[in-house]
């Protein structure tokens, strides 16, 4: 795909490929399972091919970002590897070899008047992607988009253009050996900016959906210009809560794994909430096995007490996702202390409670109004995989359509077909 | 509730509104069943003991419309009645009848490392509701939201206020008798016509979801302005496609219901498509059916020829929904040709195929992309209460959340309660 440029932005070609892309909807929304899924095997063949290919110009792309100062996380997470290339490649035959979503009836029933009604799976249509400098994306992206029958426009950082370009590539190839159109999978690739405001507009009606994946100005900006629904990955200021009926074993290994596995990702807790009742069995062990584990603790009054390389919590503490080794901690007033404090500082991703009290268990489960909740398990559990649906674009935290992980099935719609045999409908 | 103005707009008392709604959202989350139903019944309760009042408001409403020179379709819509008045309380205490969504678990299973997942319906939280000048809107709209769990914002068209008004407070009575927050249900009644822009910007980040119904100029204001999801509901340009294997009589049958039963529906047709390989024996029949039937007809040549009747359609009608007895007619060739001019012309809502022929049947009920398809039957079965859901908001034409009819259930959100017993997660 190439861009035009006129006026420093190539709008025409923008809205040719939202254009390509609803023609390539129509089609791929009507493709049998198995067409898709060879174009699936097909492009992780040839991303098997060309890894050689792909990692050179990813040590250009690498190369380009060290000169511009770029710092060594956004680095590491755009380098692709041998293992990481081989790693997507195994992301698309995963994807092929999960249940078809569209076409599934979801429900049926029939009315007294005889009609046979059924709510049918069918894809959304066209999903625009904006992500920042991560290669794997484009192919996690355009391989969930393809197998849920959606075309995907696809917008990724500029710092990768290449290592997109080259990925995108084999996703044509397969979309090629598959007999399927390969607009269905269109990479953006003018840096100009604007291209992300055009494509919140919706690229001349094409997109029926936006799902950004990013940092905060991202997502300001989408919540400020999109003109389409969007799935939105918002931050994770994820809490666990120990109550005073929890084992502390239990409660150190979740906290330990919630806080520590990974801190880069969004379901990795931010906040450890302490049942005050439970505080003198429980806080300073928790505090220490954190502390020892070389997490930094930013605490309340009561935290700071147990031991001395604990740092005072601002107000800000309670409001921030720091994706680092930090963690702020609070004593609260039992589990409604709990429910109160995330009620109020959350972001309704993913909270976690640790008590042998099932009671209390089931009323955070039903009280906390996040899009997961869980008892006696760590926050790190937040993921697609781990849900059992395959992979995922991400966690949702809106309300709306998809809520939590969004895998293939969360990419489609429905639709009702309605079977009768002469019913007209009464006065 | 009473709205202190201030430089022409009551921003202050809207964002109190919001605030309000937000507290109530959370209280009517948790609210039992039983609950809730006591206060949709002693809503309806009160609408029958004021029955009186009601009219006699409804009157001064009808007066002033009048004065003000409002056509009659306009001030028929706006007219309450005794029997519409009983139907109105009748439809609260069918909304009580109906199963309670929140709470409900619509999946569970468990992965292999003992999780136990299950996705539950909640609701969505704050549902702004921007209606035109029907009051019984205000008693659906209310006694649906608070049966889902929703706290709702009313804002109704400013010639039935007063109406409105009264209706209001009967809901607000039902509330207080069930013990629940009189601000479960609030109703906006400034006139300002920026109290709906701010609405539509979400007040302050207390509204979840915009509720449009209404004509084209709200729904593009909606569309330009809305800052949080909406559940469109747009124009319904329906079509009905008799195939040359279609029986003539059941053919006659549906496309006059399809038409005719209520013009002024989202589910009426507007378009008869006619298979040309069955011109000759269905084209004049049917055509004839509905000129006799007081319908206007507009056709392309073919249909022209067949009676002196018909008027040449021009190419804006395609795209027209009369929401009156007129009809536009044309001959495709076969259901490709049908599935083609859907998908140029259609708005997406609802189609039916009347033909003997499963195949054929199959093909359209797969191939278009509306969110209601039928064969053998009217388009105008398009309605919650004909699906089983009850009562209904409206019938939703985007793709996102709800799609079709808008029930208790399309009000509700999910997330997912999992529980474990110590399980972290491997690195």
């Amino acid at each position: 795909m190439t861009i035009r440029r006129q006026n420093g932005l190539a709008v025409d070609s923008l809205l040719a490929i939202g254009r390509q892309a609803k023609s390539a909807a129509r089609v791929l929304a009507l493709a049998p399972a198995a067409q898709k899924d060879r174009a699936l095997r097909a492009a992780a063949a040839a991303l098997r091919a060309r890894a050689d290919d792909i990692l050179a110009i990813n040590a250009a792309d690498q190369e380009a970002a060290r000169a511009a100062g770029r710092p060594a996380s956004f680095i590491d997470r755009l380098t692709l590897t041998g293992p990481r290339v081989e790693a997507i490649a195994r992301g698309l035959e995963d994807i092929a070899a999960l249940p078809d979503p569209v076409g599934a009836v979801i429900a049926s029933w029939e009315r007294p008047n005889g009609l046979k009604i059924s709510r049918v799976r069918v894809p959304l249509g066209v999903i625009g992607m904006i992500y920042e400098s991560r290669p794997n994306v484009t192919a996690d992206a355009g391989g969930l988009c393809l197998k849920s029958g959606n075309a995907a426009i696809l917008r990724g950082g500029s710092e990768c253009f290449e290592s997109n370009r080259a990925i995108h590539a084999c996703l044509a190839e397969g979309l090629r050996t598959a007999g399927l159109p390969e607009t269905a999978i269109q990479l953006v690739t003018t840096t100009d900016r604007d291209a992300v405001g055009y494509m919140l507009e919706g690229l001349g009606g094409a997109i029926d959906v936006i799902v950004p994946r990013g940092g905060k100005s991202l997502v300001e900006r989408v919540q400020k210009e999109a003109r389409v629904p969007v799935f939105a990955h918002l931050e994770g200021i994820c809490h666990v809560y120990v109550d005073k009926a929890a084992d502390l074993e239990m409660a150190r290994a979740i906290v330990l794994n919630a806080k520590l596995r990974r801190t880069g990702v969004c379901g990795a807790a931010e906040t450890l909430l302490v049942d005050e009742a439970g505080a003198a069995q429980l806080l300073r062990p928790l505090v220490q096995a954190l502390l020892d584990a070389g997490c930094e603790v930013r605490g309340d009054e009561a935290t700071c007490a147990v031991d001395a390389r604990v740092v005072p919590a601002a107000e800000a503490d309670w409001h921030t996702e720091y994706l680092d080794a930090i963690i702020s901690v609070k004593l609260v007033p039992g589990v409604r202390g709990a429910i109160d404090h995330i009620a109020k500082y959350g972001s309704q991703h993913t909270e976690s409670i640790v008590t042998d009290d099932p009671a209390t268990a089931e009323t955070f489960l039903r009280e906390v109004d996040s899009a997961i909740v869980l008892h006696n398990a760590s926050t790190q559990f937040a993921d697609g995989g781990e849900f059992g649906m395959g992979a995922e674009i991400g966690i949702a935290t809106g309300r709306f359509h998809a809520r939590g992980p969004v895998g293939v099935e969360q990419l489609t719609t429905f639709k009702y077909a309605v079977r009768g045999n002469g019913q007209i409908r009464p006065l």
